[in-house]
């Protein structure tokens, strides 16, 4: 963790009481109580040495976040985290330290209980002790949040006394102070999270009844310090910061808000950890992705402003301005890269694996995650194989070449031509049988060019398994929403970086990470993707055009994916049905004259595709979510595989009345 | 649907006023409104014509429950579903209907709005119009439940006038008649599902601090009636049944259960509705696991009671004996039969397909799953195939054979061999390269056992492909928490239909099925499943000792089953930790006593398995969940695949002091 209270500017008043705080932005993993209790003493320790006031960590650092539904499965891990947090209390001194952590609401187990089991709760730990506990009013339980599954809602905003805790009342105490903590002389008021996100003049649709940030604030804190785990989306830094600027201002109080860095499987933390002064202005917040020990004081407004992503540098305000679809769109491409880095980072260095294997095919969703690959794991860490069929181009294989070389990775090539052969015998000495019984082979079938992909991916894997790496599917979202995705095939791996990026943004990825890598990972002679890599037609390369020859892309069998990532986004983000969109002129219009037929085969061929794609979305592996609006990832949308009978055209009122009448 | 509505015995009181109620147990299916509404108008029509006073709907009933995200994403949806509702509301004559469907709360998107976008309700018909609106106050939102993800809930119990629905206020209305419904004389309290179930003195930890059947009953209606989709699962009749007895008696007054049938994914309701009478008897309850029209009378307790499925038949009453871990346990083998049946046919049927295809290799768990989907889906849509590798018993091919016979089953064989050879020769050529590289294979690797079981895996999703049948996965529960189940392998297909049932269920649910199956599947001549078929040790056939060339089983490799099933079966239903486990008995201990060193073995072997296997359950096809402690189903239980370092036996005062003082 890097800090900077060594380079604590001499203007600085140091010491305790003067209201400096630290902001221990760290990277924990849900369950590791003993890796993340060491981290979160290292950070206690170091702010004590800068004497410090108080040290504050995210939501639920101690357990990490999000513990889902371990912690109800395994309710020891919750009596550990006491321990843990027992511990840690003892060996603080006048520094106080503020660290989340599963609250047991019933340590003693009584016969007669209501509710869940456990708060999600900070506890405010100084001088030897739990001095008092903070739990969370709102909880969040859509899209990839789920503390309603698993904790119970507080019912008062701010502080109760530890006596709670330790003599595990059912019903909380009086507030200690109004609900403010008193440390060296200041009040703070401290909620989590969700907390500060139900403000109903700034939200159009806040999503509870009460607003424990006004309930708070009318205690006067001195400041207001909100305890995070907020995941990064697209378009999310915008309201955040539009957020907390708008709540300092409004209550004319510091606010401090402290986030987890780091991924947990899909979902991925940013930091990015701020704090406002009491006229809504941002005067500190700490790096992106990257853990720091922050030095603030919310009193005279000193920290340092350490940059976001690139194209993020510029403190934004709110803005309403729609995704755009424009291939070389570059607004939110370098923090979507440092998500995919983080995400593939830590998913391997929490699993515990090094390396990852994946196949090169010289196209361009397999080039874009080979380079994510090497940036996040190392150029030695990254096996590319490639594995041409009878119809593979030469062209590909030398581009799998091209890409391998600049990023000097290894790149092995393994024919799969006799491999599926074999398979093709295995099939043809029981075809007749079989079609006796069940008659002749569905036509639309893609056995053999699924085939071909499963092949692959099975080599992946058997690689994985002998040099102890990942396997990585390489599939995107447009992929993903039109069932272009092989089972067991490209879509198979134990990680799905470019999942949640439609076609049209992996190839403006694709054009950014050739201009914008750092320059620690940058290619020394030339851009690491070609250009014809990135403007090749995306096809699977594993159908041929029975009578021309050509491969078929999958342009070609479907619509242009300019179209249908433009479907997707309509969907996420505007919730349109397939009669909106009819009716709506889209922004590929604009460029693209399209006669009103052409619109409806493209969306009914869109909407008759989807729904049997879910089962696809259902066996997918982790994909890593980096778009604001909506995902196909398991963490944060479901839907089930049967549901696959919505008529998307809808019903008029006659249709209706037809059916209902025929009854 | 069946109906018993002809055969209403002459002693009833017939016509409109006497009371007489229709329970309309449907088997719907999310998003299929169309559908939905059609049975909805049938099973109206078949109720008016013998002239009840309503006809009651199970929750969600025209949109289908559970809908999860599909009405988040796609509001046109419940748009729709309100035009429908209008629809049947103007077909209503003087037999009245409740029906479940989904309330908008905003119908007109005003600018600002407060909470989720709709209710999960209850809208009552009569007389050519939506009279009323019940809607739901509790929501569930773990294990399979996510009613909180999409929904707002009520703070009112009972009824509210329609014009709420109509004006779109944003708050209800007073309650007409005290939230109770009046029709042809009578009165009424209805909820829905989960509003039922949260009764402080029947639970010892209720979940929510209201009680709405308790404000309803306060309100003396003639009739409680509860509208429910409540998911069968083991051991949950009794509870069910305890609790609407209790229910009834407790506030005197007859308590109508209507419930849903069919399954959704892997989700499975049993329908089993039912009514008590005043002093908490039961007089009439519907089949269980089939769609019915069930004619109740509860002001004179008059109903028919049918059976429930084998071995539960009598009226259980709430019991606590612990789940037993004989093999030859039945006492919930009758319903996981049922549920399994229902599982697999409504997810052909609803997903729109009839054939199956599985390898079947003579062991025990695909011999069990084939004859489950011969059941299910009828002899003529099975395929079974025998992938014999080198090392395949011919005892094996033998039985399968034997098995497809009995079954009337179609079964082929296509060896494996020459795949995995020109999967091992494409290895071959590049492992020198890699080593070279990468340093020596892991000496711990599976990579060619896996490749057989992917390699068969592969043929059946070719074989799947080419005949439009959905291929089977058939991994069971042991094998998802132990992690020996193969990824791409034995694991993959469209459904798992065992994945939620330990080795020794299966192997006590083999037995069963020799002696149960009804008339009309079971095989004329003898057992289905030869007992030495039964009795086979499991193994994936996939391994050879390297010295003896013995296959090497699982319980070789692991500990026995019946150990590690009673593993699972404390941490689910017990949620016990390594600790607890190890200080205490097991009942396996009974039977086979046990050294200390060797129990904590294996315990450390399971709990060193079992964090690993969590990816596998994220990527595992839908499991269908049969027992009442848990499951890994992703429906119902969530695990960050990261979450893979706890520290299982936990840490003592001293090691944790150990771990703070270094940092």
């Amino acid at each position: 963790m890097t800090t900077d209270a060594a380079s604590l500017p001499p203007q600085w008043k140091k010491g305790l009481g003067q209201g400096n705080l630290a902001l221990a932005q760290i990277n924990v993993t849900p369950g590791n109580l003993a890796g993340n209790a060491a981290k979160i003493m290292r950070a206690l320790r170091a702010a004590e040495q800068q004497a410090v006031d108080v040290v504050i960590f995210p939501e639920l650092a101690l357990m990490g976040y999000p513990p889902r539904d371990v912690i109800v499965r395994y309710p020891f891990l919750v009596a550990e985290n006491l321990k843990w947090l027992t511990h840690i209390a003892a060996k603080t001194n006048q520094t106080w330290a503020m660290i989340g952590f599963v609250e047991p609401r019933y340590p003693q187990a009584p016969e007669k209980r209501t509710g869940k089991g456990a708060f999600n709760a900070v506890a405010v730990l100084g001088e030897g002790k739990i001095q008092a506990i903070i739990r969370k009013s709102l909880l969040p339980g859509d899209n990839e949040f789920e503390d309603y599954r698993q904790f119970e809602a507080s019912s008062l905003s701010g502080a109760s006394g530890a006596e709670w805790l330790t003599h595990c009342e059912p019903n909380p105490p009086a507030f200690n102070n109004n609900g403010l903590i008193q440390i060296h002389g200041r009040s703070y008021g401290v909620s989590i999270c969700e907390d500060l996100w139900n403000d109903g003049d700034f939200f159009d649709n806040p999503l509870y009844a009460r607003n424990p940030i006004a309930e708070l604030a009318a205690q006067q804190p001195d400041v207001l310090i909100n305890i995070s785990a907020s995941p990064t989306r697209s378009h999310k830094e915008p309201i955040r910061h539009s957020l907390c600027a708008y709540v300092a201002q409004k209550y004319q109080t510091p606010l401090v808000y402290v986030n987890q860095v780091g991924s947990v499987d899909e979902v991925s933390f940013d930091g990015a950890s701020r704090a406002y002064n009491a006229q809504g202005n941002l005067f500190a917040r700490a790096k992106a992705f990257e853990e720091q020990l922050l030095i603030i004081n919310p009193l005279h407004s000193q920290g340092t402003i350490e940059p976001l992503p690139v194209g993020q540098e510029k403190e934004q305000a709110l803005t309403t301005t729609p995704q755009s679809f424009n291939a070389y769109d570059t607004s939110d491409l370098g923090r979507t890269y440092q998500t995919l880095l983080q995400g593939i980072r830590d998913y391997f260095e929490k699993t515990g694996f090094q390396k990852a294997v994946l196949g090169l095919s010289g196209g361009l969703d397999s080039s874009v995650v080979v380079v994510l690959l090497a940036d996040a794991l190392g150029p030695n860490n990254v096996l590319a194989v490639s594995m041409p069929s009878g119809i593979t181009p030469a062209e590909n294989k030398s581009d799998a070449q091209t890409i391998a070389d600049q990023l000097g990775i290894a790149l092995v090539e393994i024919p799969i031509a006799a491999i599926t052969e074999a398979f093709g015998q295995g099939l043809a000495q029981v075809r007749a049988t079989l079609e006796s019984q069940w008659g002749p082979t569905d036509p639309r079938s893609n056995a053999l060019d699924n085939v071909q992909a499963i092949s692959r991916a099975t080599i992946l894997r058997q690689l994985g398994n002998e040099f102890r790496a990942l396997p990585i599917a390489t599939s995107d979202k447009s992929e993903f929403y039109l069932g272009y995705a092989t089972i067991n095939g490209d879509m198979s791996g134990a990680l799905a970086p470019i999942g949640d990026l439609p076609k049209t943004k992996v190839r403006a990825l694709a054009h950014w990470l050739n201009e914008n890598r750092p320059a620690h990972v940058k290619t020394p002679r030339h851009d690491v993707l070609p250009d014809w890599v990135i403007r090749k037609p995306s096809g699977a390369d594993l159908k041929q055009d029975p009578i021309t020859g050509k491969l078929v892309t999958a342009e070609d069998e479907l619509m242009p994916y300019e179209f249908a990532d433009e479907i997707i986004w309509r969907i996420e983000a505007r919730h349109q049905s397939y009669q909106d969109m009819l009716n709506e002129d889209f922004q590929y219009e604009q460029t693209h004259p399209l006669d009103a037929a052409t619109k409806q085969e493209w969306l009914r061929k869109f909407f008759d595709r989807m729904p049997k794609a879910v089962f696809k979305w259902f066996v997918a592996p982790p994909i890593l979510m980096v778009e604001g609006n909506g995902s196909i990832a398991k963490s944060d949308y479901h839907h089930p595989i049967v549901a696959n009978r919505i008529q998307w055209q809808g019903h008029t009122e006659a249709e209706i009345e037809a059916i209902l009448n025929l009854q």
